[in-house]
């Protein structure tokens, strides 16, 4: 679906550029550039700028002017950094996203379009897409280099093609974030761990039994809410173990 | 507020990439730039691809460590391209922008952190973060231009605040039930406090220290994951403070 989605850049000045949007698509999973009559292509610059992107450079279609560059296309959407005087429909690069996947599902043709480095899109080149995209900036310093305006909207053509395909944005193979329910310590676990460290903490002096002040309710609250796991728990309780051996002297003990 | 989160790139190779991290950065609001190591810099070649954003590499600080790069921060950020054998909590960089601005409207400080070009942050670098960062990419192709990371994450860190500017009730609310960021320990207590508990460990005969394993690795995880405040914090270092007292054999023991 995503080979649905060209990206466009009219009349780059400098190579690197090129080089560096093709790395940000390829990155992200989009392969096909289209460059309205570039200034200097093919170059060593866009070569080496695209790193191990270069079949996205190689098989890039150059073309002389932007209709050619949008045959075919059902959803043109132009980066505009300006203001205009012609009010236009506006999206903002999430929604860029998410309305070219969805397009791009429903089997249509879409085109991304970058203007130039100093001058952006013309006002007949903008009024040719059906929405203009405007990626929010620093108003005292708005204008983005143009393979990083590349990245951000390829990147969130990836995040709403992501979740389209109902995968993850992140690899959560693992037990990562919320550890997996069944593995956390249990209330009971938690409770035998809180009585294994006071004893403990007694043994090496820490806490008088006399005057215990709020020192369990404060650890309990720590690691009450740290979700511990039972490998931790495990490791947790080792400790306290060794600690007590310790208090008691019989001990392995450092000579220092 | 986005005073608050700095971005720092660790060994970094080519200039050109501090130059475009320092533009994308500019562009999206953020100023605060710290250079760990970076092998060419000051250089003409960052300036360059700085564009306006000479400003932002002028007050850039350049430190030896990353300890040092992360001195005073609440909430560290690794962005981590690659499967590690330890799981850590992980977020996309949506999650990403969000937990940030949501720490720094606490007036927590934030590090987003960076890795070298071509071998990315070490596993030990990666330990000293709270959370790791993925970039969602084509698995063929994943690994994105160093600016165009920078890009990313501070394109996503805008989106969040300016979210969170449209409606301030939601950011000041949370810390109801959160500890408010400020109140947490930082990123160099945190240090401190894991070289304390491992020479602990050692001292009680629980850590050899010619077979570490992952041990370390782990506690890091479940302290990191557990936003110890600073109080948590002083008892947790008075245990270890004590324990190993009794390590040494010279303090206060039960009779039992």
């Amino acid at each position: 679906m995503l080979e649905n989605i060209r990206v466009v850049l009219v009349n780059t000045s400098h190579p690197g550029n090129i080089g560096g949007a093709a790395r940000a698509m390829k990155n992200m999973g989009l392969s096909r550039l289209v460059l309205v009559d570039p200034l200097d292509f093919p170059s060593h610059e866009a070569d080496a700028r695209a790193s191990g992107a270069s079949d996205v450079l190689e098989g890039a279609q150059v073309v002389g002017t932007l209709e050619e560059a949008l045959v075919g296309c059902n959803l043109v959407l132009g980066t505009s950094a300006r203001d205009r005087r012609i009010p236009w429909p506006l999206l903002d690069p999430r929604e860029c996203g998410q309305k070219s996947v969805e397009e791009a599902g429903q089997g249509g043709q879409i085109a991304l379009v970058f203007g130039r480095e100093y001058a952006g899109l013309t006002n007949e080149e903008l009024q040719r897409c059906h929405y203009h995209v405007h990626i929010p900036s620093n108003p005292d310093f708005s204008s983005l280099n143009l393979a990083a305006a590349v990245q951000v909207l390829s990147y969130e053509v990836r995040m709403a093609w992501l979740a389209a395909e109902g995968q993850p944005s992140k690899v959560e193979k693992q037990e990562v974030n919320s550890v997996r329910s069944a593995d956390l310590a249990t209330a009971d676990e938690m409770e035998s761990y809180f009585g294994h460290l006071e004893q403990t903490l007694v043994a090496i002096g820490f806490l008088n039994p006399e005057q215990p002040k709020h020192l369990m309710a404060r650890l309990r609250r720590l690691y009450g809410r740290s979700s511990v796991n039972r490998s931790e728990m495990s490791i947790l309780r080792g400790i306290l173990t060794e600690t007590q051996k310790v208090a008691r002297g019989d001990a392995h003990k450092r000579k220092d």
